[in-house]
């Protein structure tokens, strides 16, 4: 039953009888919802719903277009989305390989419903690993020089194998502002620190020095703005004056891997709404 | 507005459609739903709500009435409450003042929407406190010889006083089976420990004995069983080798009060919906 | 046996032997050491510890004074304090109360061993709290006009009264560079955001704007630089989009109780050691 | 200079003196100390301290030996680890292998500073994950007729490699009483509970059952008593209605790697002292 249900995030301008003519739309064509979850923004007027139900036997590419059609009849931005699809992500990668293992792992033991089809990197380092996960892994060198050739190629790249979200796992390559207009699909990047506190290269670095007693990490979507761009989850691990900077890359790998592993998978749930520079996570 | 809305818990088998059907029953008597937050108990096949809405001008009293009727034509049990409707509370203590001040001074700055009518112990000692806060002090004494006299007078005066919920704030005396058949009305406990570990007595010590690595506090309601019933919020701090049973009772009040407080706070605001020996929880 | 302790906190170049050699001094002149915690900054060379001692009996004065003889001489600072000693400490508050009483209420169940001489404030909303606590309640009116005037009579007081430590609970006037040179004490701030996000004005509206999962406080020795200092205690706690501005300012002021009545219990304690603009806390 | 620390953990009946005596003993032989905690427990007066010093040139085995004795004469029992020596860890595994790959990957990465001689195994699925990590993969089956002969040949195994530390990762097998009697050397087991709640078989689903608002994992040294044993490191996390027996499994997978791997981590820094039924971690 879970393989064939569909999944609207829909937002607009809040207005009265919202949640039950969404609800008569899906009940009328002989849906049964299963779960909705809304939120209001009452100081900007805006509603936001998450909702997820069964078609009538047959009827999904039809609710799936009916809904767009209907939600735009009220003013709201839809996306449909049905469970049945696997989107197709590639992962980012240079020398770390903690965030890397992690993800690959969790997709290897069923726990993300995707299909894992390339593994990006501007180094080596980590074919063998990617190799033994039975990972294609695509060596595009980047320097300042070969920026734009490099990034035609990922391009290019994400373009054939039709590529709906690009996860950077502590890619150490900053993407330019072409690189996303071109790609136009969800991007979601590891921040190793807790932001918007130590944005920018070596966050460890800055934290030690500031002598913070949490350090984070912060998985968010990448915009062209460095570690700016809609926050999907944080947290922070408690740290002390006895962890050197080597120590707080240690814990922190942790909090990435965590972090990181956490806003993908809700990310491939459909539970993520972006709304201007912030989410709401329907978890 | 938000004075004057609605809010229904209600459960039972779960069915097609039925998130359509509440929704509808109030878009057509001019209600607007403001929150709408749903679970299925995939399992047991049971269907949980708690809905909010603002009834069409007027409406309030047949809202109520005709929900429940509804409700109970779907074979749901339901509860509705008006938000403007203030429970009143009851506060027990004995000598332990740390729930009892933080509960006083929530109350105090308005996070709690109830009347504060009674603070009832069987001690003497947080008399003056409670008069500071303006609060009414009722000292009913009990002893194993006088359990059944003082649980007497103690229902009494709740039921004079209409109280509609207790809170037992560190109140050290186990109430019996009759106390809660008799009152039949919510008791909000809170334990000194991570229930289901360290029930019974001197649960500090029983968690130092046993070299946990963390403690805990567990809110829930109270039953006849001791230290069973449904559990509301539980939480949890870090411990070391290093502090004694002392700081466990020190860094325990602290638990303690913020387990309780938020505990309050769900139950007062309608979120938390019993069903078997578990909570549903709509925060 | 506890009320009679020397606290040293010493810092300084590290060297061979230092350890043995602080033990060494301490037991020649029968004391009886019972805790000792230090720590080596690797990478500067510096070299912290906290010890406590028992002196052989009415020793306690020749100690402290041979002790701080004795770290000269080390090429390190030393600061010796008798736990039978109990601080004299200031509280300025504007109009938020609820630091006031949470530290006004550990104080009075005997959690900080000191004395709690004035609360000071630039308004009167407090006064008939702090007068129910037994606390002397001093109004000082401040104004951009008036601020070098209040300050001088905020600075006569804490000299008059011998003040070693002023907690700012939510005082709401920064204090100029002047204060901070004519205090020349420990002043301890609390800040409602996880430090070094959102300095300044308003970090709650700022942590919504900004849309992170978790809010935070930070406990930091305030200096003349605002929002600066070095950072003692840090806690977080988790937000959703559900929570709106004033969900912030409500879920903070629990944080803001907690971590700032932890970072006073530690400085009560002797347990931190100002270096640079960081801390060494010795929990 | 770290290959060439001493690390002693010694505990006995507390005496006057003593941690002077420890330093002098360690100074008078030309040796430096790096780190030095202890703790004393008031109540039982018993003495605890980890030390970890640079020796003399050359003087580390002498030391080691005449550290035992001096411990020895002051009534202490004492165990000293040169930094240099890689103890020699085996894995238990069955069938789950969230633990196992985290554990090698850690091993892998050298934030272990052990030697991983052996994955042991009463299934064969994770040969072919333990022979990517270029690890020894031994298959024992064990059912109730020939646990006795399975574990003698672990035992044999164990011994043959000269196995220091034995970590179950999510093996499902309980070890004999005999088993333990023979090994002899630590044994450190995860347990997907916060112990003592829930110990025995299926702890998700009890902790589902009794309606948790928490679900824990406990890295403990395993003992004959199923689930008891001195607990090294504990950890929780936040569940709701929402999460299902499913979902408890999942979330658990990430505690259980998480308090294992930091238990591992502690013991093969010889952070751990046990004493009685509980631990002292100097971390």
């Amino acid at each position: 039953m879970s393989s064939s249900t569909l999944v609207a995030l829909l937002h607009g301008p809040d207005q009265p009888g919202i949640v039950a003519r969404v609800a008569a739309w899906i009940f009328e064509r002989g849906g049964n919802i299963l779960h909705a979850d809304q939120h209001r923004d009452m100081e900007a007027g805006v509603f936001f719903q998450r909702i997820e139900w069964v078609p009538a036997q047959g009827a999904s590419s039809t609710d799936t277009a009916g809904f767009l059609a209907f939600a735009d009849s009220l003013g709201m931005q839809a996306r449909v989305t049905a469970s049945a699809h696997r989107p197709r992500m590639a992962i980012f990668v240079s020398k770390f390989d903690h965030c890397f293992h992690d993800l690959a792992l969790r997709w290897k033991s069923g726990e993300y419903a995707c299909d894992l089809v390339a593994v990006v990197s501007n180094h080596t380092d980590l074919e063998t690993a990617a190799r033994g996960y039975g990972l294609p892994y695509h060596v595009i060198p980047v320097t300042a020089a070969t920026k734009p050739a490099g990034e035609a190629r990922q391009l290019a790249l994400l373009r054939d194998l039709d590529v709906e979200l690009v996860v950077l796992a502590r890619y150490m390559q900053v993407l330019s502002d072409t690189f996303f207009k071109k790609f136009a699909r969800p991007v979601i990047n590891i921040h190793h620190s807790f932001l918007p506190a130590f944005a920018g290269g070596k966050p460890y670095h800055q934290a030690a020095e500031r002598g913070v007693k949490l350090i984070g990490a912060t998985a968010h979507y990448a915009t062209a703005v460095l570690d700016d761009g809609p926050i999907i989850q944080q947290d922070v691990t408690r740290v002390t004056h006895r962890h050197g900077v080597e120590d707080l890359v240690r814990k922190g790998r942790d909090l990435e891997k965590m972090v990181l592993a956490q806003a993908v998978r809700w990310h491939l749930e459909s539970r993520v709404l972006v709304y201007g520079n912030k989410t709401v996570v329907f978890d």
